[in-house]
């Protein structure tokens, strides 16, 4: 296949180019109704911004130049069939855990994974089984699950429906998927694998192998979050003989718009192009600009770079930590003050996702450099007091009250100093990165009260979780 | 409140022009990823597309920029509060009705609604009674539901959860709404108005009332189909005491991508401006011009023009048919011939939607009418043959088999001509425009197989069933 085609967009432009007169939503009328100030940002996009006019397909049943950019994808990552996603790796997530399970059902899940992959499981009213990750204590973040924690939960529970995973996590770290997938086949149990941070992992030697090349089951990646694609388009992967295709594809169409949007499909038309033309040198290239970047990084004083290699996942996510006073918090701030955004930070760390740049790309990483070592000079003399958050989660732990069983019940809020032993009736997700610490159903332990204030002290947030800002956690009566 | 402001997409303006530089998702980095070609449609818009740095606030959460976006779109509307939807009206439909309804509990919807509709109940495993709308022979379309046949199902299902009503319908159709919503508020059942059609209608005295103003407690509008916002934007106005809002609003986090794309948010934010607006000279103005093109097009020989009133429907929607032997179709081709492109046709009808055009904006309708006055020319001479549809659903009717019941159950496809009596196991939906003329659950009557001939025979197409073009259909053993 002529990967340098992009059906879709090619498609949009011509259709554009006759400059069509339309009776037809949306509103905007390809930009004729938008006023002065507006014009600037929104014209050129809103011709693109089309609907299922004749030649330009349907999402939701494709047969023309949708299915072919389709079929283009699939061949790119060497799968049996891929979609495009415009409702973000949400909508391709809670798709799949909803075409693999049912009511009732056990699926095995990595904790430390998107809320996404929760409401996906919840929707499905099944009975989560939760796999702690590794914990990297010098670090202060969750890992992957190891495959001895899989091999324990399938074990115990050999009828589960899917085997839920996340990788890599959101600093970019990997595991040793491949066994982990061959494991749990020979059950006969689906992989099902959030894939949000990879979609570029198949662009070169020295990214990690992708849960599509280990023949994962099914495989979702935000397009728009590290391939030059708009905000919200994703993609899906499907290549496996034991989820129902055609469930999957149905939910697909419930959960995404029946309007899509021509402009993020085209995005992820042009995205796939931009993938297939990466090559191997442009890939070695990129990675020797972050090496250097990490080099250059490590120089500075005050400051860690979270040690990279192959094995511990993706180059392009750059983690650096401050060994004085400074939270990670603190120093996304100087960052910001120079016009720097990093992608999050959390109490240690500071994240910063390298652009998939080509070769004869630049990028101003001087300016991070220069900005960071300006910037710490004042605070070298502090020490370094950041409480280290517990990690002591049972590798492989069931609810206590699953979603039937709460239905309901009373819940209440209670101190966080008197919640310990309690069942816990709400998610409990400090953000970002946005993995839960609890689960509505879990058993409140010690360790997950003194996270929660640690967190609270270096500054994290909760999501919707207004209560817990004001030190109460919600429990089951 | 100062309609006039567009607070998110002035921020974003603000962020665009201090040149930040991006360490963070989406991978285009603002765009500098991208390659010639692409840059002409999408360089401008990608400035735009950012994430939820400091200052951009969280649609997921917000506090700042998007909430007070929200708070002026609430005040234009005069609700209690207001969502911006970036998955379209369908996310919307989807958590209105899982946020009023829970596993067996009745829901009285209308027959004729979006798929979405469907959808929602059944994600909420609900069990739907349908409500059959007014037929308009003459026209071959399904209106709105008479408040007879509320009634009636009010009385029987007094305990229902919801009335879910569509308005207008596609064809800009409206029916007495706010009788309806006094009686059914007199029984305590919420009134949830898929309003996709209908987001423009508060902007002046010629447009119906909108559901807004007749006291429904949940309404959704598809802000691009009708205002100039960008495709998937959409509105939710919440104004009830009988919906749990933060049910609502936890379904609306579940159902939308965890990375809400800003260029859409922004565009629902001017097209909020613009309708605010939108003075009551503009919709007079407006509704001249829609008039003299209505008479302009009726002046056609062999045209016909859907009559139009007030308590019809939406001005802006502008029904034809041929009375020669020119299907919807045939005609919508002769439109498409020359470039002109309408909202849809079915095998009667063309629908041309009518943008909201300010006083100052002119449109190319003359167009419309001398392309078709040469295009139908050579069909003066031919009849009208074009078979009816028929209609005799009953006025309320409940499933034979519901969601449960279903389940497990043996499902296989028999010829058109056997399955008459039999109980049908997959939705029938010709579309445009999309309504559903069987259900799974539904008994199959004579004339349903007939219509279904009818729609074929008409060249109308049927959504994701290939079956139904080989004549067969699927039934529960
Ligand atoms: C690991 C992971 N999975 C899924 C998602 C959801 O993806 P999207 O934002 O594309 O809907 C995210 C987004 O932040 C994520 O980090
Ligand atoms: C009546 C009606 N409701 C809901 C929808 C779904 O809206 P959206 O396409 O904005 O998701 C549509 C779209 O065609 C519609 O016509």
């Amino acid at each position: 296949m002529n990967q340098e085609r992009t059906p879709l967009f090619d498609q949009l432009k011509k259709h554009a180019s006759q400059h069509p007169i339309s009776f037809h939503v949306p509103g905007h009328k390809y930009g004729e109704l938008l006023s002065y100030g507006e014009i600037e940002y929104f014209k050129d996009i809103l011709k693109l911004d089309a609907t299922e006019l004749g030649g330009l397909d349907d999402l939701h049943s494709p047969e023309g130049v949708i299915l072919e950019a389709q079929r283009l994808l699939a061949n790119l990552y060497g799968v049996s069939t891929s979609y495009f996603l415009v409702n973000g790796s949400t909508a391709g997530n809670l798709a799949m855990i909803m075409a693999a399970a049912e009511e009732n059902d056990t699926v095995l899940v990595q904790r430390n994974c998107h809320k996404s992959i929760l409401n996906g499981i919840s929707l499905a009213k099944a009975n989560p089984v939760f796999l702690a990750p590794e914990y990297n204590q010098d670090w202060g973040v969750a890992g992957g699950v190891s495959l001895e924690t899989v091999k324990e939960a399938i074990e115990q529970y050999p009828h589960a429906k899917a085997l839920i995973l996340t990788y890599p996590n959101y600093y970019g770290m990997v595991f040793d998927l491949e066994q982990i997938i061959k494991h749990a086949h020979q059950y006969g149990i689906p992989v099902l694998v959030d894939e949000a941070h990879g979609a570029h992992f198949i662009g070169g030697k020295c990214f990690p192998a992708s849960a599509v090349q280990l023949q994962a089951d099914i495989v979702i990646q935000s397009a728009h979050k590290t391939l030059p694609a708009m905000t919200m388009g994703a993609y899906l992967h499907f290549n496996s003989k034991l989820v129902n295709e055609e469930k999957l594809s149905s939910y697909l169409g419930i959960l995404q718009s029946s309007s899509p949007s021509y402009p993020i499909m085209a995005s992820l038309d042009m995205a796939r192009a931009y993938l297939a033309s990466f090559s191997d040198k442009d890939a070695d290239k990129l990675c020797e600009k972050v090496e250097s970047f990490r080099n250059a990084l490590s120089t500075i004083k005050g400051i860690k770079v979270l040690p990279y290699d192959n094995n511990i996942g993706d180059p392009l996510k750059v983690t650096i930590q401050s060994i004085t006073s400074l939270s990670g918090f603190e120093l996304q701030q100087i960052l910001e003050q120079h016009g720097i955004y990093a992608e999050m930070a959390d109490p240690y760390n500071v994240l910063l996702v390298f652009p998939l740049l080509k070769t004869y790309m630049d990028y101003p990483v001087d300016r991070v450099v220069s900005c960071l070592e300006e910037g710490i000079k004042i605070y070298l003399h502090t020490e370094d007091q950041k409480k280290k958050m517990i990690f002591s989660k049972k590798p492989v732990s069931e609810l206590v009250l699953n979603q039937k069983k709460r239905e309901g019940l009373i819940i209440k809020p209670v101190p966080l100093a008197d919640a310990v032993g309690r069942v816990c009736a709400q998610e409990v997700t400090p953000y970002p990165p946005g993995s839960p610490l609890l689960f509505p159903g879990e058993p409140i332990h010690k360790e997950d009260i003194q996270n929660i204030r640690i967190l609270k002290e270096a500054g994290a947030r909760f999501q919707n979780e207004e209560n817990i800002k004001q030190g109460t956690i919600k429990i089951y009566e």
